[in-house]
C-alpha cells in the first residue's frame, strides 16, 4: 500500500467538495505523518481505526468518488453498508463505530465481534476522519496545563516539573505543551521510536535510557526557569517508583499512556516492546494480568507522588477506572479527572476543541485563517498568544490544520463565536482569498457531544454522568442542522463501553448552502454543551444561555 | 388532571400540522382508552412512559404550540431540554430516551438516576408517542401467530390451545389474535382489573378464577374447532405447574408477562396484586428475589410443557435472558425467541408493523385508508384477509389506526410499498378525501431499527446480533431524509441494557414537502432493513436488494 496522505490542490475526485472533503480528511488519517500505523490502518489512541479492513477502505473510495450531492452514504464500524437518496441540507456521510448493545458493551465481547471481522475501534476522531495528528491534541493540552498553572502558579509552568507517561498520537502533545507553558517535562515511553518521532518532530527535546540523567537535567532547568523536554525510554510505572525511590517529588503527575486498553494498548513492566507484542500474540490472557498489574502499580505511583505533594490528574485515559475494576482499587479515583478539574467551566460555556483544516493542502490557507480569528476576535488575548505559539512552534502534518477553543456567546446579531468564524471563512473562500473549501470539524471531546463518567462528564454535579441521552442528541440534532459527516461512537479513549460521543463536519466552500449550515450547525453543537450543563445546574451554563438566549424550555418557563 | 386523548378535528393549536402531529400523538399515547395508566404518565409494558413528569409534560405542550416550522425540539429522557433553528426539511422533534453509557447500562444505575429525576423509561413507543393502545400489536400478535400456524398446522390453529400469560397493553392482544386465526387461548393474568378491560374491549372471551374450568372450556372449544379465548385470574407461573400436575398439555406455550422488568413489570406468586403492589413499595429488595424466583419456576414450566410435545417461544419480555442472568439457568434458551422464529425472514424485505393515525379523529379517515391499501396491493390477500378482520373485530382505540406490515418491495418507479401507500394517502389528504392529516409511525421493533439479542437481533446468521451501530444509523438516516419525529431509545420490551432501538413519523398533510419526505423516509426505513440483513449474510435480503436496488457497497464491488 502506498500511504500518499490527503489530496491536495484544488481539482476534485468526487462530484462536489463535501463529498472531496471526506474523502481527503478519511486519506489525512492514514497519511503516514499524521496516523501512527497507517498500514494497519491504525490512526492512534491503541486501535483506533479509519476503516474496518483495506478492502473496506477501497470501498468507501469508491463510493465517496460516486456519491451525489443529494445521496448519503452510511458507514458502519469503517465499512460502508449502504447508500441512499436524501439531500442536499442533510450530511453526505452518516457514521457509527464500535456501538454495542448496553449489556455486549465490554472489551471481552467487543474482541470477540471484532476477531469476526464485524466492527472496528473508532476511538474519537480516528474512526470519524476528524484527526489532524499531534497537532490536533497540542492546543488541548496546552490548555489544560495553562488552566492548571493558572490555579496553582499564577498562569506559568516556569519552574515547575511535569512528569507524564506515553508519547503516543495524543500524548505525543504533552512535552511541547508543558514547554509552551515554560516548564520541564519528564516522560516517560516504552518505545524507543515513538520518543524519535516526537523528537524529529520538534515535540520533544531530547530522550535518555537513564532515569537519573533525566532527573538531573529536568532539575537543573527547572532552577534556571527554562522550559525543557525529555523522553525517558522506560515502563511509566517502573519510572514512578523510581522516582520515589530516589525522594524526587514532580510537582504535577499524570499520564497519556493508552491504559484505557489493557490489551492493545498499555505495556506492561518487565518486557522490551517487542517482547510484549510477541506476549500478546502468544498469550493474550497473560498479557491483559501483567498489565494490568503494572496499571496497579502505576496508579500507586501516581498517589504516591500526589501524597507527596505534587498535584495529579487523570489524562483521559481511565487508568483509574481499569484499576478500579480489575484490581479493586478502591482509592483509584482519590486524584481528579481533567475534565472536572479544568475543562467543565468551558464546557458550560459551549467551548471546545473546535478545528479546521484546508483542503488545499497549502499551508497558506491556515495563516489566511489564523489571521481572520486574532480579527474577529480582537479581545481574546489567550487566543492570540496561541496563534503565536502555534504559528512558532507546530508543525503542520498531513492537511495544514488549526484548533481553537470557540464556543457559543454570541454578538449583536445572535452569531455564535464559532458560527461567526465559519461565516467569515466561507466569505474568504468564496472571494477567493483561501485557496480551496476549509472543512471543520472539532474533538469528540466537546462541549455537548458526550457521556463519559470517568472523564467528560466525571462528576456531574446533578450525578447525571452516565446518561447517554445527550451524544445522541447532539448527533441528531447536528444532523438535522445540516452538518456533513455525523458520527456516533462507542468508547474512544477511556475504552469500550465507557464513553458515547459524537462528531460532525462542516465544508464550507463559499457557497450560501455552506453558509446556512456553518450558521446552523456552529449554534446547535455548541449550544448543546451549554444546555446540558444548564440541564445539571451549573450556573456558568445558565448564564450564558441566559446571555445568548439559549431555549431551556422547563427553565423558560414558569 | 383531565385525561382527554388526543384532541382531534381540523383546527389546530400548534403552528403546522408536523408539531400538531407530535402534540397530538403524545396525548393520544396518554389516552385512557389507549395508555394503561395515564395517571402515572405510564403508556404500557410495565413503566413505558411518554413524559419524564407532569411538568415536563406541560413544557413539551407548550413548546409543541410555540414550535415554528423550521424549529426542532429535542426531548432528553421524557423533558423538554432545546429548541433550536434547523429547517423545514428536518425533523420537528428529535427524542433520546433511556440511554445510558455501556458499563452503566443495567437496571441498578437506571433506577438510581429515575429516583433522582433524570431519567425515564421510554419502552419503545411509549416515549416516542407512536403507541396506538392494544390495536398497535393486535397485527404482529395476528401476523406472528399466522406465520406459526403456517410452519406447523397448515396456516390455520382451529382446534388448538394456545396459552400464555400476561394481559397487559400489549400482551392483551394475544387472545383476539388467536381467536381471529380461529384457536382457543388461555392466558394467566395476576391482575383481575386488565381481563375486565381486555373483555370490555373485545379482546377477550371470558373471565375465570378456576384453571380447571378453563381447561375444561378451552379443550371443548378446540374439539369443536371453535375460537374461544378465556383469561384466568391466577400467576402464570402458578398456572403452568397446575397444567402439568393435570397432565394437561396445550398446542402452543408463551408469554407476555413484563418479565423484561423484575420490579415493576412482573408479578411473584404467592401475592395478591394489592399485596405485592405494597411488597414492591415497602421492601424492594425482597419483591425483586420473589419476583425472579417465581420466573424461575415460570420458565421451568415453559421448558416443561415444550417437552411434554407443545410448541414453545418467547413472545420477547427476556424472560429466558432474566432468569439465565440472575437465576443461572443456563437451559433457559433452550425455547427460541419469537424473531427468529417467525419474523426475521420479512424483516429480510424491509417488513415491519408500520401504522398510521388518523388525526383528524374520524375513523372514515381510516376506512378510507384501508380502501387505498387494498386498492394499491391487489395482489396480497393475506392483507385483504386483514383488513376485514381489523374492520370487523378490532376496536379503534384513541386515534383511529391501522397498521400494516409493508416492506421494501419496489414498483417500476422505485417506489418501495410503504413509499406507495404513503404517497397516495397524502393525495387523499390533498385532495380532501381524508379529512385531516395521517401520521406515519411504526414500532421500534421493524426490519432494520433495531439491535436486541434477546429478541429482534437473537441468533443472526454472522453472530452479530449485539452491534448497536445499525440503530444509530437507522436514526441518523431518517432524520437526514427528514422524519418529522426522531427517537433513539435503550431497553423496551426486554429491558434496560438489553436492546437499542429507533422510530420516526411522518406526518402526510397533502403538501409537497410531506410527499418530499414520505418518498425518502419509506425508502431509507425498510431499506435499513434490507442491507442490515443483507449485511449479515441472509439470502432473502440480498435477493430483495439485487430487485429492488438498494445499495450494499461490498457487495456491488468485485
Ligand atoms: N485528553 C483527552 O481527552 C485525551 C487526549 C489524548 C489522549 N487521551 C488518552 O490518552 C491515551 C493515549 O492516547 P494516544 O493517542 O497517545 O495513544 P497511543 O496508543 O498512540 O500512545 C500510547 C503510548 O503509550 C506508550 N505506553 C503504553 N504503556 C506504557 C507504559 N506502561 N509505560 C510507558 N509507555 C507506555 C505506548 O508505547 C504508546 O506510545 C489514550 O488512553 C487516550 O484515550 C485522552
Ligand atoms: N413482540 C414483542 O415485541 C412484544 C410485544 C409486546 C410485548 N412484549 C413484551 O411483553 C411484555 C408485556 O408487555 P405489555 O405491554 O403487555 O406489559 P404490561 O406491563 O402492560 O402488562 C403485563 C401484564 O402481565 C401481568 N403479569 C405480570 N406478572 C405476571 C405473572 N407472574 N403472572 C400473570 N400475570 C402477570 C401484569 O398484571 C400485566 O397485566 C413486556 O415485557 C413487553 O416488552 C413484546
Amino acid at each position: 500500500r502506498d500511504y500518499q496522505g490527503a489530496p491536495t490542490g484544488t481539482d476534485i475526485e468526487c462530484k462536489g467538495w463535501r463529498q472531496e472533503a471526506a474523502l481527503r480528511m478519511l486519506n489525512n488519517n492514514l497519511d503516514p505523518d499524521v496516523g501512527e500505523n497507517p498500514e494497519e490502518l491504525v490512526v492512534y489512541g491503541g486501535t483506533g481505526r479509519a476503516a474496518r479492513s483495506w478492502d473496506a477502505y477501497d470501498a468507501i473510495m469508491a463510493e465517496l468518488r460516486e456519491l451525489d450531492d443529494d445521496e448519503t452514504l452510511l458507514v458502519q464500524s469503517g465499512k460502508p453498508v449502504g447508500r441512499f437518496t436524501t439531500h442536499e441540507r442533510a450530511p453526505r456521510v452518516l457514521i457509527a463505530n464500535s456501538n454495542l448493545v448496553g449489556k455486549w458493551d465490554d472489551w471481552e465481547h467487543f474482541h470477540e465481534l471484532e476477531a469476526k471481522g464485524l466492527i472496528m475501534y473508532g476511538q474519537m476522531t480516528a474512526g470519524s476522519w476528524a484527526y489532524i495528528g499531534t497537532q490536533g491534541i497540542i492546543q488541548g493540552t496546552y490548555e489544560t496545563l495553562a488552566a492548571l498553572a493558572d490555579e496553582h502558579y499564577d498562569g506559568d509552568l516556569s519552574g515547575k516539573i511535569v512528569v507524564t507517561g506515553g508519547l503516543g498520537g495524543m500524548g505525543g502533545a504533552q512535552p511541547l505543551a508543558v514547554t509552551m507553558n515554560h516548564g520541564v517535562c519528564i516522560a516517560a515511553e516504552v518505545d524507543e521510536g515513538r520518543i524519535d518521532r516526537r523528537i524529529e518532530t520538534g515535540y520533544c527535546m531530547e530522550k535518555t535510557d537513564d532515569l537519573d540523567d533525566a532527573i538531573e537535567k529536568a532539575t537543573e532547568a527547572a532552577e534556571n526557569g527554562e522550559p525543557y523536554s525529555v523522553g525517558v525510554h522506560i515502563n511509566a510505572a517502573d519510572m514512578l517508583e523510581g522516582m520515589l525511590d530516589r525522594g524526587f517529588v514532580p510537582d504535577v503527575i499524570t499520564d497519556q499512556t493508552s491504559a484505557h486498553d489493557e490489551l492493545e494498548g498499555y505495556y506492561p513492566s518487565g518486557y522490551s516492546v517487542e517482547e510484549a507484542d510477541h506476549l500478546r500474540e502468544e498469550d493474550p490472557e497473560t498479557y491483559v494480568e501483567e498489565s494490568l498489574d503494572t496499571m496497579a502499580r502505576h496508579v500507586r505511583g501516581i498517589l504516591d507522588i500526589q501524597d507527596a505533594g505534587a498535584i495529579a490528574f487523570e489524562y483521559g485515559n481511565n487508568i483509574r477506572g481499569q484499576v478500579k475494576e480489575h484490581r479493586d482499587m478502591q482509592h483509584a479515583f482519590d486524584f481528579p479527572g481533567f475534565v472536572p478539574a479544568y475543562i467543565r467551566p468551558l464546557f458550560c460555556q459551549g467551548k471546545g476543541p473546535f478545528r479546521w483544516a484546508a483542503l488545499s493542502g497549502n499551508p497558506e490557507d491556515i495563516h489566511r485563517t489564523d489571521e481572520a480569528v486574532v480579527d474577529l476576535f480582537p479581545e481574546k488575548e489567550q487566543l492570540h498568544r496561541w496563534i503565536d505559539l502555534a504559528q512558532e512552534q507546530v508543525e503542520f502534518q498531513g492537511l495544514p490544520s488549526r484548533v481553537c477553543w470557540l464556543g457559543y456567546a454570541t454578538d449583536d446579531d445572535g452569531l455564535t463565536e464559532r458560527a461567526r468564524f465559519a461565516l467569515r471563512i466561507n466569505e474568504l473562500v468564496a472571494d477567493g482569498e483561501i485557496e480551496a473549501p476549509i472543512v471543520v470539524t472539532r474533538d469528540h471531546l466537546d462541549a455537548g457531544s458526550v457521556a463519559s463518567p470517568n472523564r467528560e462528564t466525571e462528576a456531574m454535579r446533578d450525578d447525571s454522568d452516565a446518561i447517554a441521552d445527550w451524544p445522541i442528541l447532539n448527533a441528531l440534532l447536528n444532523c438535522a442542522a445540516g452538518a456533513d459527516i455525523v458520527s456516533v461512537h462507542d468508547g474512544g479513549g477511556v475504552g469500550i463501553g465507557n464513553a458515547l460521543h459524537a462528531n460532525n463536519h462542516v465544508v464550507l466552500d463559499g457557497s450560501e448552502l455552506a453558509a446556512e449550515k456553518a450558521r446552523r450547525v456552529f449554534t446547535t453543537d455548541p449550544g448543546m454543551g451549554v444546555i446540558r450543563h444548564a440541564d445539571a445546574g451549573y450556573d456558568e451554563a445558565i448564564e450564558q444561555a441566559e446571555k445568548s438566549n439559549v431555549a431551556v424550555p422547563m427553565r423558560d418557563r414558569p
